[in-house]
């Protein structure tokens, strides 16, 4: 039967779709209130709060990696096996964000060494993100799978522009080492920065 | 590597479907009946109707949200970063449904002033789908995304014709805070006007 | 902007598959052992067998459904929008099956009025999407959508074939209503020759 | 109505990726942490390192399965409704794995004879994926389903090579009777191998 021939980028775009929509859609798992709770809902939602922040936070930290992923992919003309592999690494981080997400919300709420455990959990899974989105880029220049072949010069620029959040995650943890809630803060900025600045366009 | 060249909507569509469909289908985690439950089965789903009710009105309000979204973006030539976000505003309003249904189905069995909360929690959702969706809308007129332009006079009444939930919601939500049964009611009649009149067609 | 030219099914074909694919999944949340029980593994299993029979049978239901969708929408040439209710419908009876699974699973064990109100709930499940998908047939003969016309007669002996379901689950569920467990051989049985009747060629 | 043309795999690919996107994803709800747990957060991580070992094994194990799907069906042009059934049965297993992992990582604490038990079970989750794959493969041979044929011996070499977790699987299960830890290093091994085995390509 031989190697399958390139069968392009189609049906690894149509599974991380999948994989990002359902660890997306799980977040909001760990949100909830009951009236078989004997406080009041509004006290709930209010000691719930750190719940709430993370929930936007991740949601928009993964729907980030979809639009990075989406406009890579975009460039890529095929993939081959390594490709997949450093794929499922990037899915496997992504998918652990709705448990580092609930136990960062979880231990926010404590303080102390827990919460700085929390914190670095969390950091584990947003730089995970970022070291697999590296090899994936880095692959695709590499191995000559892009639509069409980029300079040295010009995969490094690449390398460096995407790889900016493997050395901004860390930073942000270490922040969340002191302050967890800085450190929330740090990274809501980021995102929102991120996501005004590549959006350029008429104003709405 | 530059920017990357339009793609077109095909993957924001693959991805929006996925949420949509996790989101829709979360909504059944909602339901549940035990038998070591000291209550009969029957006396488990009597005090459990307003979960029943919530999980048929959210679902067709996703629903309709996915048949929109289809009509939309069957118009869309192309979307850019501005879009995407917009779309994962979009998304990230739909998927906090289950949780405020949840907690809608759960208050509304005891009343009073958390059950008010409960409505308005469920209103912020419907009424963050739809202004999300407006926004959607309005970017791909002003920023020439659609397949074929239209005029500021045509594009002014579409927006008007789809953001009629912008207006609707919260109004349906104000009479949830008298009666939640009633809000409920009104959100069914106007989920079953508006596909009645969306499908026109034989009498089958 | 006028009303969206027809767009074909291929997006409600990705959309079904996606709410398809997670309520198939999701049945396995109904399947649990704890270290934490002290009843041994083995036992805990024992007890569960419901559960396990109840899982394997509503997989194969969903899949029948899925593998009776895709024959479907095969043929059909487009959708509008009477029929992304239709569809809407099919899937909010498909989603109540992982709630309506768990129910007869945990009632089997127990007997009596409460498991005949938990085979009545699952019938409803089945019988619901047998005349969804009755009606979504229905409508793609009588509104034109198919690829090729079809005759009024050929029109209804295909959904007097395909609305077999409609007739049979009724029954079986009245079974049901006697022995819980002869229904799931129904069940099966009926499953089984589905699946062995509709794949004819070489033997294997 | 007459039995539909060939659709081509895309379909069942789609159905297929959707499964296997939420079961991978699900793997992630049976890691937690909760601070309302008296054992500190270090403690609870710490104690539940099977169920993080599991998580990665099982989301490589369900990736492999992927990467293999992908290739087999970018060699097929068409499936018949007995392959979409036996891919079924291969689905139906990916959806155990959830459940015998969290089985599995559950009772690797305890050891003993449930232990032993929960090693079995996850041992009939991956050999009946190996299975239902080698009928996948084998359908696609015999039935002329392939896009260019192979001759018999041809056949027989693919169906040896791709079948070798069929046996491998039963292997790695009896040492888990005896060790389950070393069962988890077998498994890790055998995944590792097969991911950097199959994929050559230049060093990064």
């Amino acid at each position: 039967m031989g190697e399958p021939s390139p069968a392009g980028t189609s049906r690894l775009e149509a599974f991380s779709d999948g994989v990002l929509a359902v660890a997306i859609t799980l977040l909001v798992l760990d949100l909830h209130a009951d009236s078989g709770d004997p406080a009041g809902l509004a006290h709930q939602l209010a000691a719930e709060w750190p719940s709430f922040a993370a929930y936007v936070l991740s949601f928009f930290i993964i729907g980030v990696i979809w639009v990075n992923h989406h406009a890579l992919f975009a460039l890529a003309a095929d993939a081959d096996r390594r490709l997949m592999f450093y794929n499922l690494l990037l899915l496997m981080w992504v998918s652990t964000i709705p448990f580092t997400t609930a136990t960062l919300a979880s231990y926010l709420r404590t303080g102390g060494s827990d919460a700085r455990l929390a914190v670095l959990l969390y950091g584990a899974s947003t730089e995970g993100m970022a070291i697999s989105f590296t090899l994936i880029l880095r692959h695709l220049i590499r191995a000559g799978l892009l639509l069409r072949p980029v300079s040295a010069a010009e995969g490094r620029r690449a390398v460096r522009r995407f790889g900016i959040g493997s050395v901004l995650y860390p930073l942000v943890t270490a922040v969340g080492l002191l302050s967890p809630q800085l450190m929330l803060l740090l990274y809501a900025g980021m995102t929102g920065f991120y996501i005004l600045e590549q959006t350029p366009g008429p104003p709405v």
